[in-house]
């Protein structure tokens, strides 16, 4: 599928807006999460934050999305700033723009199915994987050398593939 | 010192009111968070919550505290809702009142510290013992034990006991 | 039950052998483990020296009991005696003495089922409790707590109870 | 530095010996341990059985090695093959060859300083990395899809980089 891109409301953890279009050359992960998700506080959010320790800033990108699509007036703005603050992130963060119905715009167009959710996107933009609830730190950790290794260049058309993690504590499914 | 009373200005998972003068008979563990403290998400909580297993609830009372004394527009009422049903925290859980200064009156009261903070009431009302931060499982169980041992007859006066862990990550002092 | 008397070809970490009848006066925890028993090593033994450090050693003795009932071959007490070095167990070790039958004697003797089997002995030597595989701490805490507060004094004959942990991941049993 | 070849005194898990030679066109993961190290018991061997369960077998290859350098009488292959099969482990090991010195022959062929001990090899058995010590999954997982990526023909001459892991808990050094 043609990557969509992001709808954010408001960012935090950055002084301009990101899109995706703007991060090419660099391979991106989306951790969609909200915060008050156990799966995504205890799971996660851990994982993507030692991806952050793991591989250098200007070839693997983190980005938080914030997708809220229940309990919408427990987890503003205001209370995600807090969150961010006190769990130490530092990546940016972006807040999925709620649009008419439950779920909000870019989860939408993603197909998200729950929180957590992984979006691993190559050097082109391209959605090489999604993963639903607990990811194994060595599979995913292989699929970013196995794009670090290809590069942009050698990139080839992936289907995205879905997992669903089974036994995933605490994910919260739409 | 003489056991202070709750001061709450709403309960959820509770239908009356819960007073500690209600509770005598009973052991009694209060548990101090914010429902943005990671510590309390980590350890403090899912600690309440074994207490909650192991334990008969006509003879050991648990009680949670929303003792809210910084980001105080992120920890509402109704993200504490949200928070409680996606943590499936079913024990009686008061908001404790915001006063005129930083601190809300109970933890004012008492004289905590920061959260997680867990304090210990003998069958008789009277505090045994002061937790802030993470406890050792053997200990808290040891004093409960004790105390159920003990009954309430025959407990006598013991000083209030604080105990600050060490090396707790995650916890929010004030 | 009689509590039965230790029977042990072999002892480390103390240089004279020790008895139950011995240590009358004080609480005993027996952890009866095998080396190469995967439950011991992750659970059972990390337990007892939470125990060690939690109590005091005057009130609480802990006592190690190396039940071989299996790969005879493969845990001799020269090969016990390295184990105990590399995880640093520093409280008393009986090797069990081999019988005729494939059970070591102590272990028949209490009628333990397998391994990590933990025995909680009151202060006049009576058997409060049997756990075989995982324990809780909260729980094994207020038992022990419970002893502690009563002494041996006011201790009444107490029937054994044997707690078989479900889901006990590496147990190992007879 | 030219690879050595293994030099193995006994194998458990597979009918015929292996070399590295023989497992050209394959990533190959030795996994260098002692039986009675904390750190290989906690992290080194579960990382590897990850490993095996994460990508396919005829796609990287997952070797023990047991480097006895310490407590030789306490290893001995009687001991290691209970102990192989109370942890379940189901990949091939070798028993690395006792020589003159403290240390076996395949270890110090590889310049090895402790367990566990990780090395990396690539589809044409060059060196990639040495780990020494608990590895982080991400990282690991990263060199791994890497070397999948690359495939063996475009493999260059990598210099061996060691790593040795901070806070390493539990490992055993020479």
């Amino acid at each position: 599928m043609q990557t969509p891109e992001l709808d954010v409301s408001e960012w935090f953890n950055t002084d301009t807006p990101l899109t995706l279009g703007g991060l090419r050359g660099r391979v991106v992960v989306i951790e969609a999460f909200q915060m008050l998700c156990p799966g995504c506080v205890l799971h996660g959010i851990p994982l993507v934050q030692s991806i952050q320790k793991t591989f250098p800033e200007e070839k693997v990108a983190v980005i938080g999305l914030h997708t809220v699509f229940e309990h919408h007036d427990a987890m503003t703005p205001v209370s995600l700033k807090a969150f961010l603050h006190e769990y130490r992130i530092t990546f940016p963060v972006g807040v999925d723009r709620q649009g008419v119905g439950q779920l909000p715009n870019t989860m939408s167009r993603f197909g998200m199915r729950g929180t957590p959710s992984l979006v691993l996107l190559d050097q082109s933009g391209r959605i090489v994987v999604h993963h639903l609830g607990q990811v194994s730190e060595l599979q995913l950790g292989s699929e970013i050398g196995s794009l670090l290794t290809r590069g942009a260049a050698s990139v080839t058309s992936n289907p995205a593939t879905v997992n669903q993690s089974e036994g995933a504590s605490g994910s919260c499914n739409v």
